[in-house]
């Protein structure tokens, strides 16, 4: 059965691939499942039709059959559960997999989602300046800690794995902050994950919503 | 084999439940698993010996065996994974559930736990106290969703899961903030989360760590 999923109708970022049905996308390219997208505007997102599928009324959602699942990192833990490709079959090693899609998303993205919220929700306070480096500083906390980790491997641990699909999108995030490119290891392990054949597939399939582009599907 | 987990030798609540460990404690308390604790100083958290362990610095870890994993998320997930009582045995339930765990780690803990760190980052700035209400809005935004969301069900999807373990745990750290009790059925969601043995079981022994009690084991 092809799954659907939910995205921005237009996207804040017009298409860099910032907006979380990408690691959605990648996901299912990376295990060569095809799949739907349905657009949705800001306004339907907040109406209850949608907030049936995701409560706090927000994309991506994974429609397939009877099952309707939110949040992007379970999601991808679904899309690995059921296809080979994104988490080894050693039990230890999938653990340890799914360890890393967790820090990507409960200890690396929160301080870097702090930083871009801070234009939207207080960009015209006096301190908005001011925060800018502390913000900055909790960032570079983290990504000395992951950098260390990292050390001159290809992979979080061993081969990719959704673990790793989900930290370069997480630090993708940091685009046009500067503070990836002061992490020459994370730098060129975000680039590894974006010179994927798959990772490609599903950046221009995000693009193409933007350029109007046909997708090919 | 009886799996090791790490909790702080003294916790900055002293015992009020709210340290990281409560939360695989809680777990291995529900399917009934046995577990050995070590208690780390925070010096001794950010030597390499803890950091091979936890790349951040952190507690908790779990070792059992050749596995060493950390992240509170992906604990969890391992023990409900191995063990019936924590997640449901048909697919899609199953898969609503970690959805559940992830709402909790990634959409609803984020905005607490600004909240809860800005004493300790940004107590001294001149911003402080004007910026808690900004906070606390960001909080009672997913809070409206949450409880809109659950209703008047006793579990955010059916039987009790480990994603209600997750969401009760993330929702006890607003203790003391008085946002929670805005939200009638957010607390009883909470307290009946609170009112099961297994939970009982684990706060007594993260309790006795500080009390200095046996904890019968
Ligand atoms: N934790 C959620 C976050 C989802 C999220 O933040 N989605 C954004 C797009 S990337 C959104 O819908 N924003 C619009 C809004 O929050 O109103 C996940 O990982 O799926
Ligand atoms: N995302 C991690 C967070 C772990 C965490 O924040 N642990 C806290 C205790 S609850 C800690 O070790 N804090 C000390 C520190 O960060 O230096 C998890 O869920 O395991």
């Amino acid at each position: 059965m092809t799954p659907t999923i939910t995205a921005f109708e237009r996207s804040p970022d017009r298409g860099k691939g910032q907006a979380r049905d990408m690691r959605v996308r990648w996901a299912l390219e990376e295990v060569g499942q095809p799949y739907e997208v349905r657009l949705v505007s800001f306004r339907e997102m907040k109406k209850p039709a949608h907030r049936a599928l995701q409560p706090f009324g927000q994309i991506p959602t994974y429609e397939e059959g009877d099952l309707a699942l939110f949040e992007s990192g379970a999601i991808v833990f679904h899309i690995a559960e059921r296809h080979a490709g994104l988490l080894p079959d050693d039990a230890n090693a999938r653990a340890r997999a799914i360890a890393w899609m967790f820090a990507a998303l409960n200890t690396v993205e929160p301080p870097i989602v702090e930083l871009e919220q801070a234009p939207y929700a207080e960009r015209d306070k006096p301190w908005y300046e001011e925060r800018l480096p502390i913000l900055k500083d909790r960032i570079r906390g983290r990504l000395d800690e992951l950098s260390r980790r990292l050390g001159d491997a290809d992979w979080l641990d061993g081969a990719f794995s959704a673990g790793d699909l989900m930290m370069v999108m997480v630090l993708r995030r940091l685009y046009g902050s500067r503070i990836l490119e002061e992490y020459p290891n994370l730098s060129a392990y975000v680039a590894r994950g974006e010179a994927r054949p798959a990772f490609k597939r599903a950046f221009d399939a995000q693009l193409a919503v933007f350029t109007g582009a046909s997708t090919g599907r």
